[in-house]
């Protein structure tokens, strides 16, 4: 095997911002992984930029094999995160320009712009070069095949009817 | 330190059905890890017995540091999870008495009992001796404080007002 | 590759007794790791059913890269493991239906129903997707080929035709 | 332990421009790890800021317990890391803004900025806590005390006064 | 903490015969782990000389934390391990000065001086900070308090008096 | 796969001195790790002998991925490492014969031989079947291909002219 520059390096164009209209909530996430950079693998770090739009968010996901560090590059972010069973304690922060905040291993984060007018932009890492992220909203509601809305509707207790409506909603955003 | 056997023995009362009143979902878990037997500490193991009311679930919930591997001791149980963005695959199946199922680490996944009349009950054990779980509608809709929102109405596509209507419900839920 | 549910599936039949006269000490041990489940693959679990015959017993053994979680399903086990060199401390227990007990890596450990006319059942689970099994009168007295009589001899300060008598019991055990 | 939203914050200012005149090489590294977000422990995560004036360099050093990959802001960086023995391969690239690179762990590696008229800026991030830094010059000729000039005059092929007059001058330059 | 060269030495004298006699079967093995050399915190590695009488052995253990790696200094050692069930194969090879071997993690093992005349001298080196050791004759029939000779004839397959008199025999050498 | 005892040992003639004149610093170092010996692998641990003519050093190198722990077979040893940035603290010792000595993880390490007359032998262990070493004089001016100047003489404060003159000798020394 021979190793080159190359095999560790990725014209990866973190400085250009996104289109946070590519979803409907307004967010970007370019990841760095070792997917497209196959020198990380192993090594156990990856790196990602989020675009937001104004009022645009990363909705409530989980890495399930890493823990995030971020910082704001531009813009404001209202950040958070919930520990697990029993106390599902929330905690938020605003993060302005510079500020930096940690998302632990498997919990659940989202990160919002509350700006209306402005849009906001992060890099994060994440210690894994595979970390994986689950959209909560995107695999429960926009699963292919669906999950079964009885399961659904007992887990949100909600009336089926309310889940069905859902699914069809993420099932069209997860189409392309 | 004088070691003993105590230190890796708990009178857990494994055999005995657990109330599954207790939630509106109809399940209980009782885990048995390094809070209850301190001898488990660095060892990377815990085991849970898991009992479903008729048409009862263990409702979509991640543990942020083990796989579980599952066995079903009685009844059916229908069980899936959701594979990581952007494929959000759903993977399911119905396990009778004896089958086992495999949860890969971090991913979300649920247990139904589909009898209308009979329950159910399942043997886990969870690769840490301290594993966490995090039930996806309790953590997004029953956090104390609440999440914000706006946050949840983006993420889910629904208005605030419903997104209101189901913390309301799960406030409750998670009071006692 | 297209992950599928069968790859963290098996109908293992885990409620079923095994027969546990295939072993002169009277026990089955049914494992379930990634040889059985391809899916276990680097998750660092598996799973394990154990029938115990009247008075029969799963013999000193240790797992090389496992920590064992135990409960007990039906009937009475006597269990227990020694602590390293130099205390080689004796820890037992007697369990019961429901009880939970610990063994810690790589510890020489074992169970034996002490019931003269009732068989035990028990549930496992290992802190490893391979965790191995060396059980020590085997290895020591059955592998192939034989370990020199010499060396056990002195280990186990007896004399040479006594090692020679049991290395012929043992390899007739293991022929199959 | 009561978790507060505090302990995974630091309001570390990576958005402002650091004074690269500290040191004689024209960089200054802002490093955020567990000393400054306790949150962070047994995370395996940290995140840094480094300046570079124009002909500043970070210069070669490792990191004993982490791989870096790192992206640029502003300016441009000429980056390269050295294979171990006994190939000593030197693998270096020059980037722009929005180029990612990967230094694996453990490896001499540095950044330089090479333009005399424009600062640079990177964003890192290091697959540990707490991943140490040893600048080798320093390592070597500032260390406090001092190694023998015997051992470096032999490791430089160079005569004891050449390496007493490097020691002079970093341990001038340690100082501080 | 101020860390000193004191917390990473020791003046173990390695360079110097131990008493092979203070054991029956001939050997005296050396450690040097964390609890000697405190700056090996999970360092994950420890050190040990090994000293064979004439016809001595260190007989059949196991690490269950570590592998082996071996080297012999002085006389020739005939060395063997077995793996895991159901194969329980013996490998086996007769060392020479300057030869190595490698013991896997958690496998038992032995080495034996088959010299009538010669003591023999080995380094050995081990993947944890602590290893543990456990002599499987010792664990078995000199445990504090004993083992019930109900399982250990059945292990064994012997009479229960076989099993007493080894005890009787291993309590004896296991006093001091 | 078939298992065999082969996989596991090396003639290595680890008792036979090496030649210390291969290198202008009057040391060799044989390394047994996973390369020599397959079976190795994943197993965490490699074994060394090391020769120092009179006056000879192993000079200033680091493990990227190994602790190393050193023991003196013949002669004496001064011998140290470096801690990270900020400190640069050194610690060192003088070793002899039977002292044990451990250089943690990644950081810069040295071993002398201060006697003029005598040689010295030492064994090490390292902490990974694959430790990889760089010497800190070859990697950084004997490379292939060359560190630029600029580089290097901002790094070490020293005119370009220094730093081609050392790499000419070094890419001398690197040659075969």
């Amino acid at each position: 095997m021979d190793v080159k520059a190359e095999d560790f390096f990725l014209a990866a164009k973190l400085d250009m911002p996104r289109d946070t209209k590519v979803s409907k909530v307004g967010s970007n996430v370019t990841l760095i992984n070792v997917m497209r950079i196959p020198g990380l693998n192993t090594l156990g770090i990856s790196l990602a930029r989020i675009d937001y739009a104004p009022l645009g968010e990363n909705p409530p996901h989980t890495h399930p094999r890493a823990t995030e560090i971020l910082t704001v590059l531009e813009g404001t972010l209202y950040v958070g995160f919930v520990t697990s069973n029993p106390e599902n304690k929330f905690l938020s922060k605003v993060l302005n320009k510079g500020d930096v905040f940690v998302f632990p291993e498997g919990l659940i984060h989202f990160q919002f712009n509350p700006n209306p007018y402005k849009p906001a932009v992060a890099i994060a890492a994440l210690s894994s070069q595979n970390p994986g992220a689950i959209t909560v909203a995107n695999a429960l509601f926009g699963s292919k095949p669906a999950i079964s809305d009885d399961v659904l509707a007992k887990a949100f207790q909600v009336e089926k009817k309310t889940v069905d409506w859902l699914q069809a909603q993420f099932w069209e955003d997860n189409r392309n």
